[in-house]
């Protein structure tokens, strides 16, 4: 069955744009999605992954290695000459990391008495193998234990996912986005590991009657004839993947002035938050956006456009301030940007 | 000993409305039935899958694949041609869930090293495995750990059972309808799984003498003459097959009109369900009681008959309301359907 | 050293009577006995065993399979023609399940990999497998593990124990009356599980001296000289033995009148009773005390006499009303047969 | 070094008196001891089994059976032609049981697998074949998990210990005298194992200067010269041992006068103990105390000094009555023997 | 690098004379230090070990055992003949027990299966064996399981530790001083622990600068020059040492009067101990400090100088009386010795 | 991709100058870094190990030993004469220690069984033997178990990791300084291991907005052209290389006058810290302060510098005094040094 198109995704325009952002500059770190039930959080990444171009891989690797990407290669693709390396088109992966999911399933196992017994390998790639150069998406990530959340961070943040059992230790390249949807009411993360994804964004079901019959028609027909409504979005969706690789070729020339620096530090201190990630993120985030806007620098309307996603979760409770974190956003924007 | 026959329960119709619905089209979702005990619900179900007509399954295949279905055969029937498969009438499965049971048992299990030791398969079928084209029925669901309920809803969703462990991966096809049973003073579902069910009715014990007695002769004449009680609803029983097989034929040419929609919208907007599956399972569920019915399209009185099963269980908590769900439900069907 | 004789039981009535109607129809369904410690509530159990007819049993059968019920035997009896079986005369078992007792322990234990490695029989029948056509006891039943108490009531609702691991399945009869005792104080069962016992009395230790005398010369002649003592009742014990050999060839004459029926309904609604339990077990447990008097018709009188005991485990607690089960029932009672 | 002569024993007359009484019978159940640290409980139940006339045993038995009571034979034994059994003379085994005993430790590691593969015997004997005939000594027995107290008491009363593991059942012998210590600051036990004890005694520190020194004095004797200390109290050792001897043989002979029975029935009526026991230890333990007096029938005086350490522990909680349970035992004897 | 000089120590006397104390007499049972952080209490036992006179004993024995004390040699050395043991200087041991310690580590390991299997010696002496005739030091003792300190406490008080595990059992000598060290604020012992220690006492930081300073001189010229620093305080060394050896000596003559006997129980009655452990412990400790005092008979002074450090920890607590424990000794000294 | 470069670091003085006394005198004990997240702790501590000298260790060593240090050399190394080992130039190792790290990981594994049964090494060295002569760096410390953070203490302090399994018994080398990061709102480390690190630094986001421009902007700067911006830090990395190199050197001969010890007697005193580890580690981290300012003794100004880190850590709470522990340090500055 052909997937949901992302370009017939009704409404829900700030998770599509963070969306978009993770997958033109990957290093913005992972997205964290927090919202209503069905309102279509995993349609959406599947979506943008099917839309996005296939990649080339090394045949047969596990980690899918680029060929052209000779830093970032997996031992064994390291060790063979380049010239060497046969490879195929392969889709972009989404992976899912089940609630369950131990330690060993994700990062893989490394066994050595198992290996010498019975004569098997002794790395068995897990589920961040197999993510390289995709999606990791946890769905109720607020519900995962503390340490895998830090864990896929790290290694999301690093690129390289090492594992080190009874003095063997092994690294491969595991370069995802990671995607995090969650419902607030049941659990919270860490602020330490809020503050370690990149944006945040919500979702909440449509209000208006007719925006909600879209949903369902649209839903209802792709089900009803996945093929034949794959086919009528088909030119859309060549749109979108035309936009991004653009933005991707055009992001290392976007430049960040002064100005813009400044605006996103004022932004921050008004809002008192901890560290300098924050600014960081904007500053990426936002050059992200202006290279999908076909934009040659960040502006205030960037900065602006993706500011409460890249802060929202970054603020310290305040008992004083009642107003949710994205009010409390909007009026520091309405207040710097003034 | 024959199974209970299904046209001779007594009084319990919203259960038995909610059963039918889900044979004709299964896609609609599992069947929560909350209430009290000793009303018969496990003797239901399996007086349904009794009643249905047996299946044609490919012979010694553990997961009765559909010689028919070339989309969903398991991985060995796939792998012989369609022509040379034998085959077996067998009756629709109803698979029990014991409440302690391993996530192992439910999936089956799959030992790479066992299989290299003891010369065994390496995958064991589950109880997924059985269940698949028939009903996984779970008592007590409430009860169950919060992982599992989510595995089987998202097995029931796909249609598909994928197993993976130490680098080896098996898919099996595992199309089932669950249905679960609980008492709600026992400890309740998350609202993220509740949502996932697609009905949810209510039982209660008959408040009427006649019916109480008619419940407990029928009981009585079954226990003590089985053969002879099932010989004396055969007929009805008959009527009743007919009419499950008639709507699964007729379900796809239902039509669903614009303003059937725009009453579901209505009504799950004036009741503030969360996402939009409440609209999706109510349009899904009046087409198979229109198919049921034999009529051509989806009507208000449908959407009325199901309504309260279709979104009872998506209300979110209102402190303000103390009103019970199925009457919230019942005041917004007044008022959208005034 | 012999058995207390149950003809020598002093006090305790409506113990006595639950356990004989529980081997006059061990359909019933389990009986509880809560109570002070120190009444005698394990002497009775294993007198009324030691009392019953020995039965003949399939020579080596770890089931101890009837040769004369061809549809209840064991996989291993039923492979071996009828008229081949050897068989022996044994008490009736009574089996103690003791606190700690591991699910394994309880169900058997079936172990393919143990099997292959070790040329042991994969399957070990545990305390269900000796239990069959017996007694099940179980002493502070509210202390046992839910899962446990819920397995037993299943098995014994059945009749049959099924043990499925890794694959393997086995079936075998386990046919059984459990009993189970209790002390109010030291834990509740869940109402869930109440509701599937089908009798519950209660024991009291006797407040008249010459009563309590009674007890402590009969325990002492006991003890001091057992053979002795269980001499001087052995024509006591006979009659009682006949009376059940008797009320169990009488049993499917007795006839259960409307009117009876209409009284039964009449009570549970009274008391607000869930479901319909509690009139199934007041026709079957009147109809069994009817076959005990040797009546040929369930009367008043026999619902009078075994309501309290097949109904005060199935009420719901009531906050405004303060009596206690038993109160409840006998008002009920006075009220419906006014 | 020689053990502590129970002769030289100070003060605690209640504790000696109860120890004497388990010797003499020890049917009457096990002995608790409540009461402050440092009193010597430890020291006066190794006095008393030193003190004991040591007992024959059969050579190389590790339940070391009784040549002479071929009724309490561990299986081994019994299956030797008793003329052939050589024996010797042993001490009274006291067996202490630490706080964290394993089940398996207690009662024995039956173990097929092993006992296939190793080559060894398939049954460990535990604490419990060396407590046989002898002492089981449980210091803080209030720490104890409650289902190895209740296996310990199980045991206790019926002489036997039954181990069943994996379809293989072994039986031996296993008749002892519980005694149990406690702190009742640091946890009670529950009344239905309260219950289940024959005795409990309380201890408590000397409150006058020349019995503390006299304490003092002892142990300090003792340690400083063992076999001295003990020679000194040779003699009286003697005297004390040849009356238990005789009360032992003369216990059959005591007779209990029906006033006695009632006077014991009134008593705990009065009491409202639960259950029947405490009548049973009082008529017990009164015989016990008449045949170490050489008294040929149970008279007051008898049920008057035992009535405390009979009845203290099987008092419910009196929310009314503050009084603690020696003193309502007191006032009840006062009231009944006025 | 040569261990801190015992006679380097500045200030923390009554620690100093409870550790030699325990040096002149083990028997008086463990030391329990108790006070602020950084105050020297590993260092000072350390240093105490280290200026006890060198140990013969048994060479490669894994107890170290004492050739000249025939009644404590461990199993292998008690079947050589005394006068082929090879012997050699060792010095005394401190074993330090960490936290995490599992009971296996602590007595050693038994392990039969493991010992056919392998090859290997069925026993791992523990570090009990490695403790005996030395210290066994406890860091912060009042975090480790109470189960571990019992056990410790009972080997301590015996001089044996007694491992069984399957049916084997050994014995060896285990006698050692227990030490430990505790945070009050950190946790408590149970009374009953407490109590089984001999004695208690109490270490603070100096509030006196020049105090202060010597100490951070002390370390820091030990420090930088540990052995110049252990020459310089060899001569003081030599001087305790002999103190030590003579009080040995001399231990068994000192007389103990009656007087002494009487004020210790006056004195024990005026605070209200449980037990007589507190008088036993008096009289033994005051001995060892007459002994170490040269004198020939304990008199009050000795009592009035050890009896807060043998009762302090003795006490019950008084909700009436808010004193800390050390205040009520010196209170009851006060008016016992007025 | 190179380290970001020491001297490139924007603000965070106190942090700086705490590692850079670490890296002088290792001996100061480990480091705590307390403040808000995304203040570049862990960048910090990477970065001042890539600026240190490599240093020379034996090849092929696991524990990277000094050919030049004898007292310090692992087994194997010890065992080869120091003439003929040879040696390489290693970075300084920085070794992480992830949350969930298990014991044996840290430690290193030895196992006896394993190691005869496959034939492999019976230890497998841990991270301890990896940051041996480097940094163990732990973030959020505050999260690891208490017996960890112990355990590292331990072997931080003596510089030796002693592994102890099953009687066999490893030591080797294991220098390291340990540096623990955390967030105080998320758990606190017991007074107890506070008390054992050296010093505790607090970090915090800078709040004027040059400042975080100039760190946003160098973080910038260093991702875009890591070498590029290395490369322009090449000579301010050179001086500060030579600066510890120099005090060192030097810091053997630095005094420490009387009156520096009153000071930081008396500035304790006026603390009340617990014990005597906040002089100690007050004179030795003003002595390393005094090196690395290349001052021949300490000074008030040192102390005045160092004493925050040194002390705030080891305050007892006040609950009269509300402030924070920096500033009751600073007021104890104030009134000591007036």
């Amino acid at each position: 069955m052909p997937t949901f198109p992302f370009s017939a995704i009704v409404a829900q325009d700030e998770m599509r744009q963070a969306l978009l952002i993770a997958a033109i500059d990957p290093a913005v770190g992972g997205v964290l999605v927090f919202g209503d039930r069905g309102t279509g959080k995993s349609t959406a990444i599947r979506a943008l992954a099917a839309l996005l171009p296939p990649m080339r891989a090394v045949s047969g690797c596990p980690y899918q290695c680029d060929p052209e990407a000779p830093a970032a290669l997996c031992p064994h693709c390291a060790s063979v000459p380049g010239a060497r390396k046969k490879s195929e088109r392969k889709p972009v992966p989404v992976v899912d990391l089940p609630l369950g999911a131990t330690e060993d399933r994700v990062v893989g196992t490394l066994d050595l008495e198992r290996a010498l017994g019975a004569g098997i390998k002794a790395f068995e790639p897990g589920l961040l193998a197999r993510a390289n150069r995709g999606f990791l998406y946890i769905d109720e990530v607020n519900l995962l234990e503390d340490h895998l959340v830090d864990l896929l961070l790290d290694v999301a943040a690093s690129g390289v996912n090492t594992v080190e059992r009874e003095g063997l230790s092994l690294r491969h390249p595991a370069r995802f986005v990671l995607v995090g949807s969650g419902n607030p009411e049941e659990g919270e993360l860490r602020p330490q590991l809020l503050d370690r994804f990149g944006l945040a964004c919500e979702v909440a079901t449509p209000r208006d009657i007719p925006t909600r019959i879209a949903v369902v028609r649209a839903r209802d027909a792709y089900e009803r004839d996945p093929e034949g409504f794959c086919a009528a979005h088909a030119r859309e969706e060549g749109k979108v993947r035309k936009k991004i690789v653009a933005a991707r070729e055009r992001l290392a020339e976007v430049a960040v002035p002064d100005a813009a620096l400044e605006r996103a530090a004022a932004l921050c201190l008004a809002l008192g938050t901890d560290g300098l990630r924050g600014e960081l993120t904007l500053m990426r985030t936002a050059r992200a956006l202006a290279a999908l806007d076909g934009d040659a620098a960040v502006t205030d309307d960037h900065l602006r456009r993706i500011a409460p996603a890249a802060l929202r979760h970054r603020l310290r409770r305040n008992p004083l301030d009642e107003s949710g974190s994205t009010a409390r956003v909007e009026r520091a924007l309405a207040e710097v940007f003034a």
